[in-house]
This record gives structure tokens, sequence and C-alpha cells, in this order.
């Protein structure tokens, strides 16, 4: 994207926790910044939220991000913004205090510079009353934490002009974010009205004694805020109407309004003006989408999420792998048939696994070798109980060639074959295939039989050779698999 | 987990959207379902409800699901609990229907068999009202897709006993729910509550024109909702407060309370009762997590979120997909030192790499080479403007030998090295340390050119061999690496 004005250096008024987090966005997208700040800590805290940005973009993306922005810590607001490209203010949550620095920053800054506040909800109106060059004042109001949140309000006040607007909402987006731009100048904004909403409804919860805090939490985090993560109250609720929709779904809980589900008990008249407007808007956000495309959008978003937590073992993420290790954990049966190739496991392509073809990313069939013959050491009896008693194979080598294409949606059939097997090791083969028995590609592994606490090679325990003898003895009268003991390249020289 | 009493069948009263979702999470869990539904388009609706759930659990998990269990439609409410283990009532949200329909099928269902209520918000005590042995009435409240999200809300009503509720609990655990137990009886019980009083709150800005449904929910989705979906308000105001926590949070913006960020303005007063109640609440919920701690607990979870909802391309994902598009859409700089392998990648090994050893799953290792070396190919100029002109890179086959152990945490460094090339073919080697030197893996992987239109084989583009050429003939003065063309077993027999 190519801003319509340079965006070098940004001037940041305060470096709390939301400044901080400001000045993590802009440094790691290569923006040099100028923090002023009162509090002797704010070089020592910024520090801090640098770290803990940095290390989360490390694991957020592997694209190349620009080399780092510089930071200068300056003594005065004047200094801040003197030469800068945008100014950034996040100072305490007082009106008089923010009029007073923008006042004073506003006479050093060049007469264009946007200013942006992070106000949670301070009118912009009255944050740009007593500067010079008022409209280019406008409320970029961030969410915590700022380096990783893209939401950003936007919001003019009597005096911004559409400009500065438009300036606050191309600085925004080029550094990742996802502005918001606001039609009317409201307290607390959108945002921070629904979210004062359910937290007013919240702390009554407590006061009454009904739950807790954490049972508080637990009732957003393992239900509606998973779907909130993606998709807002609207669009949920048009799902929910089921195929016929936001209308359906007023006319069911529409009565609702009155009930006391909630101490907010001052609510809109649901008359005919009101419910069109509701449909109508649900309409246009929903575009071409079915009803049925929406259910499946939401639920591979959902799975999405939840496998997400799980990787970090928090959440709804925790009930997953707990769901999981359950299902694991049942006594495996043995493979039925074993004088041919062994079904291991059956996987489809998700969209997570193209790569820029289009097709299942090369790395992903290995993923799809290892998980199945995870799955044929488990059939053979090597479970958590036996990695209890500190033995456990590791893998030596694998090879693996890729045959034809699969894509999103096909699934793909996984067979495991004992190529040879010793005392300690165990040579497997496997081949992936669509279910049209299209080979796509095949892989050989060498796995070694370890003392996991010795960290040395030992003997396969006898209770998995009971199962896995009989396999090799009679996969060792098949034919020996195309592909197997060749080194890279000679398949294609 | 085992249960207490057998699970084999259950009885549904009503199979709508909630109802459908009850069925597909038991059946899918291995348990048989009776479903009485009065609407003669049931069996096909939940069929299509059945489908989604498969689909969905497909991409859920690679764990091994039960063998399904099976599906009858009957007559009466009567059939349906006719010796079932468990009882799930899902009928409209209508007082007199639902006290009706409990008391008929109290009678046909063996004596102690809990009744679970899906009702969003009437009370138990009113539902159990005319029942035969009303002690064994629970609402369990889920939220849709129930096959999905983990949430169920378990309340009792005056004569509702103790056994009742615990059996409720080990029901929904055993098929992966999270339940929440409530502590008292009240209208919309906590999460409905919770939910209702931001959708007043939402109605409320559309119908003062303040904004338009799809901007509520961006205001959402893009922002508060991202954090939702693993930790709730209390425990995210409780990061906002920085180091000194909750104390600090209510400080500041317990004056807020009094501002008019809602139209619900109906607040309890925040003496310093309630005050403690909150601090203390927190601090349990918190346990000895530090501040520090949950910081980066929330951004590995936001990462997670954001990196799921980019491989379903849709909010925050799509987001984050746009601003790694714009980076990686920048001109690559050639390699500057290439009379050497070329540091290609740095990446860190994070929680959801490790395998069951605790170490890095052997799988990552060629996704780590083959992100390396997708990094290499930009280098060189292979980018999406190139691949726009209907010419790509295949991979034809790889070699990975597992050197030494990574583990979570690790920064590895991935070099690469071009071994040889041709008209239409290059063949590089990867070599995966740890910063302190320690080789862990290496790989080889040979790369075909295709035109991807004619899908064939086809020569490099000369715009690559610019600065591929003399990367090779750099690379031709090396040592062939250690590994480079051993057939899987070579090495270790």
């Amino acid at each position: 994207m190519t801003l319509s004005k340079p965006l070098r250096t940004v001037g940041l008024l305060g470096g709390g926790v939301i400044g901080g987090g400001w000045a993590a966005r802009f440094i790691l997208n290569g923006i040099d910044v100028k923090i002023y700040d009162v509090d002797p800590q704010a070089e020592r805290k910024i520090g801090e939220v640098m770290a803990n940005a940095r290390r989360a973009y490390a694991k957020l993306t592997l694209a190349p991000l620009p080399q780092e922005g510089k930071i200068t810590f300056v003594a005065t607001p004047e200094e801040a913004v003197t030469d800068v490209d945008f100014v950034q203010e996040s100072a305490p949550e007082r009106v008089d205090l923010k009029q007073e620095l923008f006042a004073r920053a506003s006479r050093a800054a060049r007469p264009d510079t946007v200013f942006g506040s992070s106000t949670s909800g301070i009118l912009p109106t009255q944050l740009q009353r007593d500067m010079v060059n008022p409209e280019r004042l406008v409320v970029g109001h961030p969410f915590n934490p700022v380096y990783l949140l893209p939401l950003v309000e936007i919001c003019g006040g009597d005096k911004t002009s559409v400009q500065a607007r438009e300036r606050a909402r191309e600085v925004y987006e080029s550094i990742g974010m996802r502005p918001l731009m606001l039609q009317k100048e409201i307290d607390g904004f959108i945002a921070d009205r629904l979210m004062e909403s359910m937290w007013r409804e919240a702390l009554w919860l407590i006061n009454d004694g009904v739950a807790t805090a954490e049972e508080i939490d637990d009732a957003i985090r393992f239900g509606a805020g998973l779907r909130w993560s993606f998709m807002g109250t609207f669009l949920v609720y048009r799902i929910a109407g089921g195929e016929a929709g936001m209308r359906h779904f007023m006319a069911q809980f529409g009565p609702t309004l009155k009930w006391p589900w909630t101490k907010l008990m001052d609510v809109p008249e649901l008359d005919d003006v009101l419910l069109e407007k509701i449909v109508s808007q649900s309409d246009t956000q929903a575009g071409t989408k079915s009803i049925r495309e929406l259910e499946k959008l939401r639920d591979d978003c959902l799975v999405a999420v939840m496998q997400g937590l799980k990787s970090v073992g928090y959440g709804a993420g925790e009930v997953l792998a707990n769901y999981e290790n359950k299902l694991f954990s049942g006594a495996t049966p043995a493979p039925a048939k074993i004088d041919q190739p062994i079904e291991a496991q059956r996987r489809l392509i998700t969209a997570d696994w193209a790569d820029y073809n289009g097709h299942t990313n090369d790395s992903r069939y290995m993923q799809l070798s290892s998980e199945a013959l995870d799955a044929f050491f488990r059939s053979i009896g090597f479970n958590s109980d036996y990695l209890a008693t500190g033995r456990s194979f590791y893998t030596l080598e694998s090879h693996i060639r890729y045959v034809n294409e699969s894509k999103v949606g096909d699934e793909i059939v996984v067979t495991a074959q004992v190529i040879s097997l010793d005392e300690k090791k165990v040579h497997l083969h496997s081949v992936m295939s669509k279910t049209d028995g299209t080979v796509v590609a095949t892989a050989e592994h060498i796995y070694l039989h370890v003392d996991t606490n010795l960290k040395k090679a030992s003997p396969i325990g006898k209770e998995l050779l009971v199962r896995l003898e009989p396999i090799a003895k009679a996969h060792a009268k098949l034919a020996k698999p195309d592909g197997v003991g060749r080194f890279v390249g000679q398949s294609v020289k």
C-alpha cells in the first residue's frame, strides 16, 4: 500500500500500557517514534511491552518485517511532535489534561500533522477545543494489546476534516490495523458501549452474589466469546434464526426484550421501523451468503479458534485437549487385516494446508505420513501407558516423494507397511492416496526405539512386538514398494 | 472417564437447531438418540445439522471417535424417554408447553432418569412443577452450535437434587463439554444475561442511528471479541490494570460507571464491599499467575486465534493475511553473502509443535525446511508477480535426517545451499541448527520448475537465474554436505 504522505516518524504523547502498545506496533512496522511521558519508569515499562510485542510477532508471522524503527524519549510534548508525520495521544482519561496536551502540542507540530487520540470515550469535539488547526484531530481508539488487536475506532468531532479521518485510516491500515469509521460522535463510541453494558451486568451479578468473577468469565470464554472472535452478535443471531434468517430470529426473541434477563430494562421499542432497520442491515451484512454457507463459515472459524487455543493449552483449547486425550486413551484395537498395507488414517485437506499453488503444501505430506504412522503405532499398543514406562520411538530419517497433487477438500487415505523390523529399529513405508486411488505421495521413515531416561537405543518392548512381529512377517511377503531405498534425485536424474 | 451410570441412549424432546445440535454431539460420541419433534421436516433438518457436525469434527480432531450412535425418530414424548439414560429437552421457549412436556415425559421415563432442559432463560423451578420425581430436572443450557461450543450452564430449581446436577455434569463432560455449575437460579442464567445486556445496547445503537448491524459486529470481532474467545471480562481488565492489577483497574475505571457509555444507567454502587468482592475474586481467578505471565498467555492465545482465523481467511484472520501479503510483496533483497550456505529463516519452536516426547514433532522439521526454502526462493525473486506469469516450482521429493532434539522455545536457524542447478530443476540442501550451532536436522529437496497452465516442466525463468546462477556457482565450490544423496536407512545400517 502506498501512503498519500510519508510515515517515517510518529510522536507519542503518553507511554503507558496503551502508549507502549502503539510504540511497539509502529516500531515493529519500521517507523521511528518519539515518546513523551511524565512517568520516570516509562522507558522500563515500554521496554517490557516491546519485549512482549517482539515475542508475539515472532510467533504471529513469518513474513519479513521491516527493520525496527528507532525509539527516542523526549522531555516535552513539543519535542515529541516536532517534525513528525503523525501523532498518537494516550494520556490518562482526563478531559482537562488531554485538552491542554493537544493545545500545546498542536502549536509545535507541523500544521497538517494529524493527531489521533486513544481515548476510550471522551468526545473528539471536546478534545479539539483548544487546538491550533483543530480539524486534524480524530479519535483513534485502539484495544489492548495494541500491537496485536486490529480494531481501531476512528471518530471525528465537529471540526474534524474528512482529510484527517482519511489520513488516520491510511496510517492505521499501514500498520496492520482494521479501522472502523464512526458515523456519529457518541460517548464511549461503539465498542466500549457494548463492553460497558456487559461489564455493568457483570458487576450486578457479582453484587447480587449470583456468580463470581471466574464464573462470569467462564460463561463468556467457553461459549459466546468463541463466536465473537470472528462474528458479532447480529450475524450470530442471523444464523440462529435458521433458514428464515433475521426476521425469524427477531420474531422468536423479540419478546424476551421485555424479560428481566438483565438489569438493563430500558430498551428501545421493537416497532416495525426498528425491525425493518435491523432486518435490512442484517441482509446487507450477510451479502449473498446463505445460512448454510454462514453455518459452515462459523464452524470452520470455531474449529480453527479451538485448535489454535489447543496449541496454547488454554480455555476452550484445554477442553478440546482433554476430550481428545480421553478418545486417545481408549484401548486401540489391533489392525484387523495384516496381509496388506494397513489403513492407518484418513484426513481432510483443510484450507490452511494449501500453498501458493493452491495445492497441499509439500511439508504437510510429511505431517500426514507422520500422524498416520503415529496412529499405526497406537494400534500396536504404543500409547501413553507405554511412554510412562520411559520408552519411546524417535524418528531417525524420512524420505518423501511427491507423486501427484491434492487440494483443499480432498480426503487422503494413508496406509502403513512394515519394510523391516529388528531388535531396536523399525522401517515403515506409507502411501498417501485420494479416495479414487490416486497416489499423491509416498514416504519412508526409520524409527529407533529408545530408553528416554538413558537417552540411548533400547530393545522394542515385548508388549508391542506381540502385535508388530506378525505384521512385519506378513508384510515381508509383500513386494517392496516403489521408491524404497532410493536417494533424493535418483528418480529424477 | 468412567460414568457413574451407563450412557447408551438419550431421549431428545425437540429437534430444531438446538435439539439437532444435541443429537449430533451425542451421536458423534457413540450414543444412540431417540428424537421426538412435531415438525414434519425434523428428519431433514437434523440430517443437515448432522452433515455440518460430521464435517466439523473431521476438521476438529484426529482422535479416534467411537462408532456413531443410532438415531431414531419417534411419534410421542413418551417413546422418546422410555428406557433411556438421560433426557434433553429443546422445545420452543414457552413455559406452559415445556411444563406439559416434562409432566408427560416424566411419567414414562425410568424414575431416576435425569432431565436436562435447553431453555435459554426459564427457571428450572417452573419447569419441574408438574413432573413426577421433579428432583431430577436441571437446566442444561447449551450454545449454538451445540456440537462445537463447550459451554453448558447447569442450574437446578427448588426441588432439584445434588445427584441430578452431578449426573448432568458427568453426562455433558463425557461428550466433551464444559459445564458451568450455577449457584443461584436467575432469569437468563449467567451467559444470556451478559449477552442480552450487550444485545440491548446494540439495539439502541441501531435505533439511534449510531451504527449499523455490520459496524456493531465489526466493533466486536476485530477487538474485544478476539480476547473473549479465551479470557472473560474480568481477567482481561485485570491485565489492563497493569502491574497493580484489579484494584488499580477499578480505581481507574470505576468512575466511568457513572458515565453515559451505555444506556444501562442503573448500576450497582461501587462501595468498598463490592470493590473488595471483585478484587478478591479476581485474585482467586488469577491464582499464582503474575500480570506478566497473564500477558504472555493472552498474547499466545491471540496469536493462535488470529492464525487459526487466517487459515479460514475470515475476520481478524483476513486482516492478518492482508498485512502479511503486504509484507511479502515488498521487493526481497538478494542474499548478501553467497559464498557460504545462506541463512534463509529463523523461527521459534512454539508449544503446538511439541510431540509426545516434549520435542519438536518430526514432521515440523520438514515444515521448517520447506518454509525456509520458500524464503530462499523469495530472495531470488520468486514472488507473487512471478507466479502470476503462470510459472512455479513443484517439490518432487525430500529427504530429512533428524540429528538432534530441539524443544519449545528454541530458536532454529535454517541455512540453504544449492547442490545442483540445471535448466528445469534445482536441488537444495538445508541445515537446521540451534543458535548455539547444534545441528538438529538436515534436509534436501528437488524442485521442478513448471508451466502451471500446461502442467509440465519448463525452463527456470531468466529473472530468477540472474540471482540463482551466481549462488549455484559459488556453492559448487563448497563441500557436499554430509548426508546428501543417501537413501533412507543407509546412515543407520
